[in-house]
C-alpha cells in the first residue's frame, strides 16, 4: 500500500491557503526587487526553496536580465497639497519599473503618464514598462475625470541597480529521474487570481506530495518572475530539463469558481496533456479543452519551437477572459478559496495519474491467462460480471508494449487507478511485468 | 457469371431453422461431454465437420483442458419427498460443472448451494463452476422463497472423468489460400439466442457457401465450446490460423429481431471490420458499430495479443444486454427466426464482399482511358450520366495499387457489388489488371 | 510594398465581363473547328495566348485527336416545307458532330434522331456524339410534340477533316518555378454557366495577376477544349507539369449567385485545397467542401492516377446540379454577372494567398525573442493585447521548419495576410529567414 491509498492527512485547511495569501498579498512584488525576495521567504517556509539570485545583465538567451528596480517612495502631489496615487497605499499606483522622476507638472502634461481602464471606471489597471525607460502613474478611470486643472508634483524616487533577478526550485526527488515540472510566477504586485492562486497553490501541491511516502517521479517546482525569469531558468538548467521533464504545467489563475480549463502543450497530446485530460474526464466537474497558443503564460517559453517541452496549464478563471484580470478588481474578494483548493485537489491527482501511468507486458498473451485459478477472477460463472473484470481484461489486452496504463484507460473509458490496482495484482501474480513504452508508439491516443 | 448472380437456391427456409433449433434444444450442452456431442452430431448433417476430441489434461496455452463432466441424475427431495430442481426438467437446474454430491440438508444449509436472480423473479438463471469445485442448484427467485423449512434431500450423481473436449471444424476450400474464420460456441445448455443462434446461423451460412459455384477465398468454420475450446483450437491450429486468416466472425447472439451490432476487431479497421461495416452501410437497415472490447466472446481469445488477429462479431441482440441473457428466460419465444435469417443473410453478404474485394491496377492511369470505344462508356453525350458510369470512373482514379475495391468503396460511397462488375468489364477489355494490395497501405479507410 | 497592398487597379468592371459574353455567346464551339478557333482570338486580345494547333490523328494518351467538324449547314424541313432545327438559329440545335446526311424521313423515322427533355418541355438539349457515328438534332418536348405527320427533309451539311484541335496556354512567370495551373475549356457551343464563365473568369484573372508588379510563383492558364484537349494539353506538357505544378485549379461553372463549392484534388489535401479552403474560411461567404470525385470536368485528366496532380475546383453552381445544366436554358439569363466578378475575387485570392505561402524558420527559437526592443512587440505591458500580437507569436511558435504559413494559418485561425505581414518586419529584424517546408512533413493539416 502506497500512501495513495491513504486519506490526505496532508491535505491543507482552506483558512491555511487564506493566511497565505494574506501575507503574500500587500509585498509589493515586480520581476526583481525585494517584494519578490520576501514573497520567496515566505513560500520558503512551505517549500524548501533553493533561492537563486541572477545577477542583472545575465544573458538569457534573446535577453538580458535587467537592473533591480528599487522604489523607494512615488506619488503625486495634487495642486491643493493632498498626496494622490501613492505607492504607499497601493503597489499598483506606479507603473512597474517607472524610472525617477522629480518636477513639477501643469493637469495636461501629467495625463500623458496616467493609465486608466475606460471600460472599468473603478479599477486601477496593472501597467509595467520593464525594458524602455518611462515612469507613469495608475488610477481609476473616475479618479482621473476629478483631477483638478492646476500644478501638479510628481515624486518617483526608484532607482534602477545593478542587483539581481530572484527565482528558486525545489526538487521532490522520486525513484525515477524523469521529472514533472511545476512552474508558476512571482512578479506581480497585489493581484489575486492572476498571480498568488498560482504560488499558493505550487507549495501546498509541493507539500502534499512531499507528504506522499513514495514518489516513482520526480518532481520539480519552479517559483520565477514570468517571462525573463523562466528564461533564466531555462538557461540555467537547459540540457536537464531537456533530457528528463516528462510532463509539466504553468500554475497560474487557479481561484476563480468557475470550470477547469485545460490549455494543453504545443505538440497538443504530450504526457502532459493525456494525464491532464484523464483527471478531467473523471474528476466529476465541468471542464473546456483548449489547444494551445503561443500567448498566454509562461509556456510560452517552455512551449517555444526550441525547446518545445510538454508544458501545460490547467485553469481556473483563464488571464485575459474574466474583466478583473490585470486590475485592482482581481482582489481577495475575487478568489473562492475552496476553489483554489480544488485546483490544488486537481493538480495532485494529476500527478498521482503521472505517477501511476507505469507500462506493463503481457506475459501469458497467447489468449487469456486462467485467471480463475490464480484469484484474479470469479470462479463462479454469472451473468454480468463483465463490469467487475474489465479492468483486469483492458490491462491484459492492451499490456503488448505499446501501451502505458494512460493509453489503456483512454481506450477503456476505465480510470488509471483502478487500471494501476489491476496491474499490481497481476504483477504480484507473475501475470505481467512492468515495460517502458515509448511515448511516440502509443497507437489511438485521444 | 457466377452464383453470386444466381437466386439463392441455396437459402434454407425458416423452417428448416426452426426444426433445427428444436432438436437442439433439450440437448445438456458444456464444455465437455454427450451433450456437447451429441449437438456435433446434429449439426454434422448440414456440416461435413472434421470432429477433435481433445483429451482432459491437455494444455491449451496458460489453460489445461478438464476433465470430462457425466450427470447421471441432480435432483432434490424437499422435505415432502416432492422432487424439486431436477436436471431431467431442465438442465439449467444444475450448476455447471456441479461435483458428486448426496446428503441430507437443512433448508438454511441448502441456501448457499441455490441461484437464483432477486432482479428476475420467474428466471433460473444460468451459473457455472469449471475450474472450481462446486455444485449447486439453480432456481427461480420465487421458488426459492417457496421453499418450506426442513430438511432437504440432495442428490448431485455427476462424475469428473478423464475423457476429452469435443470441437469441430469444416473447411469450404476456395481458390486462394487467404481464409475467413467462422467460429461459433456450443457449450451452453438451454439458451437460445445466447447459444443455438450461433451455430445454427454458422451451419445454414456453411451450406450456402458451400453452394456457390466459384469461391476465391476459403471459409473455416469453428464449433467449439467457449474460452477453453477456442484456446484448445488456437493451440491444435495456431500457425496456420496466424498465416491464412484475413478475416474472421465470431457468430453469437443473432436470433433477436433488433437492430445489427457491429463489434469490431481489436485493430478496429481490419479486413473483417472493413466488410461487416460495408455491408451494415448498405443493407438497409439500423445498424450500431462499437469498438473492441476484452470482454464478451472468443474474440477475447482470438484477439488477445499474442494472435490478434482480424476477428469481430456481427451479433443481433448482444450478450449481456438484454434482461434474459444467461437465464431461461432466453428461450425459444425470445427468438425470431426471420431475423436469425436475416443474420444469416448479411454474414453471406459479408462473405461476398470479402470474396469480391479483388485489387487490379489501372494499365492506361494517364488520364481516363478512350472508354467509348470499349463499349464501357456511353456514346451519346447527354447530361446526367454521370451516376451510370461512377462504378468505372471510381475504379479506373482508384486503381492504384493502394486501393482495393472496399477502400474504393468506402471512399466513393459505392457498394462493392457494383465496383465489382466494372472491374470485371475493365478486366475483360484490358483495361485493369488484378494486383494485391497491401492492407497496411490503404489510405483514408474509415 | 508589393501590388497585393495596392487597391487592385485592374480589376474589370462587370461591364467588361458581359461584353466578353455578348462577343462569345454566338460562336459555333466544339473540341475542334472554327467556332473555337475564333473563341480563342477573341480570348487571345485579354491574354496573350500561344496557340497550339494539334493535328487529327495525333495520340493523346489512350485517345487520338479526331478529325476536326465542319458544319457548313444543319436544318430539318418539314412537311410544310417551314425550316425548322436550324443550326443557323442555335448551335445548340444539331447534336455535335453529327455526320453529314442528307434525305427524306418520315416523321417516325426521323424520331429516332432527335434529342429532348420530357422532364424540361422547354429545354433544348445539348447533345454531342464525338466518337461514334451519329447525326442528330436537338428540340424541346414542347417542339417535338409540335411536330406535324409527314415527310421531313433532312440537311447535314456537315464534314469531318483531318485539320487540327485548338488550345492555347499562356504563362506568366514568376521569380520561382513552382507554378500555379489555371485550366478551363473552350468546347461547348451557347452555354452560359457550363462554358462561358470559365474561360472568361480565366481571362480576367490573368489580366489581375498579370498586373501584380511581382509574383513568387509562375501562373500556367491553360485554355483546351474539355477531356481531348486537357490530355492533348497533359501529352505536350507532362514532364514540365509534373515537375513545377505545385496547385492547381479547373476554372469552370462560376457564374451562378449561389454558395462556392470547393472541389477538393484527388490527394484531398494538397497545397491547392489548403489554399482554396483557406479563402473560403476568411473569405465571409457562405461556402462548401467536397471530397474529390472522378466524374466532373478535367480533375478527372490532371487527377487521374498516372498524373495525380493537386488540381481542385471552385466551383459557383455545380454542373449536372442546376437543372438548366447542358441545355438552352444554361443562358445569360442564368448569368449573375456580379457573382462571376466575385468567383473572379475568389480565385485571384487564392492566387494570392499562394504566393504569400512562404515559410520561415525563427532564428531565435528558444524562448520566444525580445521583441519589444526590436519594435515588434509594444513596450507598454497592459492588458488585452493577445490579439495583436497573435500574428507575430503564432510565426514564431511555428516557424520550425515543419509549418508553412498556411499550416500556421490553419492551425491559429488566423489569415495568411496578417501572418505574411508579421513575417515580413520579422524578416526584416533578422528573426526569421526563408526555409522550404516539404509539403508531405506539414503536421496537423485541415
Amino acid at each position: 500500500m502506497t500512501v495513495m491509498d491513504k486519506p490526505a492527512t496532508s491535505r491543507e485547511t482552506v483558512e491555511e491557503i487564506e493566511q497565505l495569501f494574506d501575507r503574500l498579498w500587500p509585498l509589493p512584488r515586480s520581476i526583481t526587487g525585494e517584494g519578490a525576495r520576501r514573497t520567496h521567504s515566505i513560500l520558503g517556509e512551505l517549500v524548501p526553496l533553493q533561492r537563486m539570485e541572477i545577477p542583472s545583465g545575465s544573458p538569457a538567451f534573446d535577453w538580458t536580465v535587467p537592473k533591480e528596480w528599487v522604489v523607494r517612495e512615488a506619488y503625486v502631489l495634487a495642486p491643493d497639497r493632498r498626496r494622490i496615487l501613492d505607492f504607499a497605499e497601493s503597489n499598483l499606483r506606479l507603473v512597474g519599473y517607472s524610472v525617477p522622476f522629480r518636477g513639477r507638472l501643469s493637469r495636461e502634461a501629467l495625463d500623458a503618464h496616467l493609465h486608466s481602464r475606460p471600460d472599468l471606471p473603478e479599477a486601477i489597471p496593472y501597467v509595467t514598462s520593464y525594458y524602455a525607460p518611462r515612469w507613469g502613474f495608475c488610477l481609476s478611470e473616475r479618479e482621473r475625470a476629478s483631477l483638478a486643472p492646476g500644478e501638479y508634483e510628481v515624486v518617483v524616487d526608484t532607482e534602477l541597480v545593478d542587483g539581481a533577478l530572484t527565482l528558486s526550485e525545489a526538487v521532490l526527488p522520486g525513484n525515477e529521474s524523469d521529472e514533472v515540472l511545476i512552474s508558476t510566477y512571482t512578479c506581480h504586485p497585489s493581484l489575486a487570481n492572476n498571480e498568488l492562486s498560482g504560488p499558493i497553490a505550487a507549495a501546498f501541491l509541493y507539500r502534499r506530495l512531499a507528504a506522499w511516502p513514495e514518489r516513482r517521479l520526480t518532481y520539480r517546482f519552479v517559483f520565477a518572475p514570468e517571462t525573463i525569469g523562466a528564461l533564466s531558468y531555462l538557461a540555467l538548467r537547459e540540457e536537464h530539463l531537456r533530457k528528463h521533464v516528462v510532463a509539466g504545467y504553468v500554475i497560474t489563475c487557479v481561484g476563480l469558481p468557475t470550470r477547469f480549463t485545460y490549455k494543453r502543450s504545443r505538440e497538443g497530446n504530450t504526457l502532459a496533456d493525456r494525464a491532464a485530460m484523464h483527471v478531467l474526464r473523471h474528476f466529476g466537474t465541468d471542464y473546456e479543452l483548449r489547444d494551445f497558443t503561443p500567448t498566454g503564460s509562461d509556456e510560452r517559453q517552455y512551449c517555444s519551437p526550441g525547446f518545445n517541452l510538454p508544458v501545460g496549464s490547467l485553469m481556473r478563471g483563464v488571464y485575459g477572459e474574466y474583466p478583473e484580470y490585470h486590475t485592482s478588481l482581481d482582489n481577495k474578494a475575487l478568489i473562492n478559496f475552496a476553489a483554489l483548493q480544488g485546483s490544488i485537489d486537481a493538480y495532485e491527482a494529476v500527478c498521482r495519474v503521472l505517477d501511476r501511468n507505469l507500462a506493463f507486458r503481457n506475459l501469458l498473451p497467447f489468449g487469456e491467462p486462467q485467471l480463475g485459478r490464480r484469484g484474479l477472477y470469479p470462479t463462479l460463472g454469472i451473468a454480468n460480471q463483465s463490469e467487475r473484470v474489465a479492468p483486469m481484461m483492458w490491462l491484459l489486452n492492451l499490456s503488448d508494449g505499446r501501451h502505458d496504463l494512460l493509453a489503456i484507460a483512454e481506450r477503456s473509458g476505465l480510470a488509471v487507478e483502478h487500471l494501476w490496482q489491476a496491474a499490481k495484482a497481476a504483477e504480484d501474480k507473475g501475470v505481467v511485468t512492468r515495460c517502458r513504452v515509448d511515448q511516440a508508439e502509443i497507437p489511438g491516443r485521444l
